[in-house]
């Protein structure tokens, strides 16, 4: 079990969160692409911020949405959407070619990441486009998305396309007993103490069930598990989840 | 003597030229990399298009500049200047290796492309952010940039970063007797007529001297000729040219 | 019956239509502000070309989307939506101001017009917005929106914020029996020959029944014929228009 | 001697400083017009806030430079600069009706600020524009700029287009004994600590001399005191500051 972290968030003189402070605790950095967040400049601190701390490197595009931080959705055709991908995961790479550290997977962000999990046309768009990358590499490009309950759609659209899977869960967020995570337009979607934060994450770490919204308990396994920095709750219970991981 | 274009130049719903027209009759597709104009999709069609006719693609990056089209100069850091490239060169390249044909070579944009000229420091910035693409590449990325009469400068700073130069010259513009490009604020700094155009390409394809704007010969050695194709008039002079050339 | 036409709809460097040439044959001038097309340059020369041929002035303000031009729906709360109306009328009317000429009306563009349309709540905001913006005024803000069979609803919203609606018609846009407009991604759904452009809109002026798609006749009362120049073809209907209206 | 602080300056989701904090202190709020910072939600959002505390607010725009947070300057035609500045001032105004709030005043900000101090064809243009917005009101737009020792060009051009000067004085900056500003990139050019500050906020205030840079008594008379609350520190010293005005 390892922890990931969306990082790079800010846009020009603005910042979100403090990755320098939580980039020590986490194993993975998923870097926006400048599309919802961050710019040519914020992603070449970033890749050099996890260089320095040897965290992996994951590419963290949106749609094309700044003002909105790519929480809306967007109706955009498969072949748009491949350009969305290619434009923003390119962009990183090179920045990580000439800090010389590999680029090793998409996780998408926001809205896109919704309808990834909602829409398996989207979910195929975005392994196809991966797997289009993916010709003659030595080191393919993994896909991050959500542990389900369910994933027999999405194992058997990246296995035909040849794109390994990782499967995230949440440290933070609470789940509805069906698997999902709780809509965050009503109450309870998000833990809010450090106890329950570890608590949830030391469960999915030792691939033991939690607690559904509903009471009922949820056995759900997950190769990554998201973490948030940018508050200093947020941070402290990082750590918190580092220090127990470790 | 081969044939270049800045190609990919509109934004959204906007085109500026006619592509499709102009490619077939080009050699080396210049494409807008989203900085000063283009966007992931007509950066994907453009790509599509040359690859359909063979043409080779060279990245054609600029200042961030969408409003201006990258013509305003920018005070940007080295280290600010390598983000840009990077961001603009990546983005491009992943495009084109989902689509199956590589990426050649970098012809910087508008204001970068002239600055470069005047300034050797963001000439090297230009040149070493290549390099660092350039590690372990089979196939490395060449810089075009102007040909002039003094080329030692750039010729020395390229060689020190082992990155290759294509020198271009343009068929349409009128140089003075120094080997520089007559600035476009002053009359007579570009060729309107179809055969005074069709007359200097032919001369720098031969390799014969061109007339300078005070009349005087001026002989300057180029690998490859900037052509426009964004009116009905500079179409049909790329045509009467690249028939001459056949 | 007087003519309405979408104007300013640049960005930059690119230009879409020919505004110039369109401007003497119409009455009144929607101006783009700047979220779908347009730019403070664009709009100040708009606004100078209008004033020059008497022309009338109004507000074409869009959801905040460029890249898309303004034809994605997008879903805002009413409060938001009514900040974006006001930032985009006022930076037009300040141009209208300094320029001595009289912002007469909004009409809003793509998306947010359609959406307007559709759900009586987004056209209720858009009219309490005017209603805000025309306290005081002695030459209020009117609201043009699409001339329907049914206008009972949007009419009594309109009377009770005491917003004076103008309806309009397409001169070049096929109807359906029910009154609405042919959606675009049928069959049909535009009218490309000028005779049938002119013989729709002289039908409109002389209050006379129009043909639907079903083949039906269709009576429908308007204001203002919306018409297009953006093209040699749909500038020649409009000249055609103007010349059978006089 | 009253307290103005730039305020508004978040862009989507992102927040700079704390406007609500510093709010209840000062006594005239710069608002960000979208350029360099703030959006169509922010502005109604701060516009608000400033009703609320019964500030006064003016408009504060800028170079159209997001990116750059409107700190690079650029060369724009004057006839370019004059629409800039409509667009923003007319964007802010139209909700300030909205809100039923006077528009009362303008301060540039960076770039722009800067240079209309160092160009008195940009002052010009600046003064000029307001001057076309003010005709016919019953409350003319101020313009406020840096106070200094040499201060009749300014007041010449502005009594020329009969626009009146609010001069500004900074709580938190180092002045040089010609009167001028320590530019920033200079040690020393920010007070840091908060009897610094506050010192230097009465003696403007009681009309006594401050401490230039070099040691000499500098007597700078102004109307305005700027002072910034986008951090803790700042804001106490605000805090102080409106303690010991009172």
């Amino acid at each position: 079990m390892d922890l990931n972290c969306d990082l790079g968030e800010g846009y020009g003189v603005w910042r979100m969160g403090d990755d320098a402070a939580v980039m020590p605790y986490i194993d993975r950095a998923n870097i926006a692409c400048g599309f919802h967040a961050g710019d040519f400049a914020i992603m070449q601190a970033t890749v050099r911020l996890a260089k320095q701390h040897g965290t992996m490197i994951g590419a963290h595009p949106s749609y094309p949405d700044r003002h909105g931080f790519g929480r809306r959705s967007m109706v955009v055709s498969a072949d748009e959407l491949r350009a969305q991908l290619l434009y923003q995961i390119g962009a990183l790479e090179a920045i990580c070619q000439a800090e010389q550290v590999p680029l090793l997977y998409v996780k998408p962000h926001g809205a896109l990441y919704n309808d990834m999990q909602a829409d398996s046309q989207i979910f195929t768009t975005v392994v196809r486009t991966l797997s289009e990358l993916n010709r003659g590499r030595t080191q393919p490009l993994q896909l991050m998305t959500l542990a389900k309950l369910q994933r027999e759609t999405e194992l058997d659209i990246a296995a035909r396309h040849g794109v390994e899977l990782i499967f995230e869960a949440f440290a933070d967020r609470c789940y509805e007993s069906n698997g999902q995570l709780r809509a965050r337009q009503f109450e309870g979607a998000v833990l809010h103490t450090q106890d329950a934060i570890v608590a949830q994450a030391l469960a999915f770490a030792e691939q033991r069930s939690i607690t559904a919204h509903d009471g009922s308990e949820l056995l759900l396994s997950a190769d990554t598990l998201c973490v948030h920095g940018d508050n200093p709750q947020a941070l402290a219970a990082v750590q918190a989840i580092r220090e127990r991981l470790s």
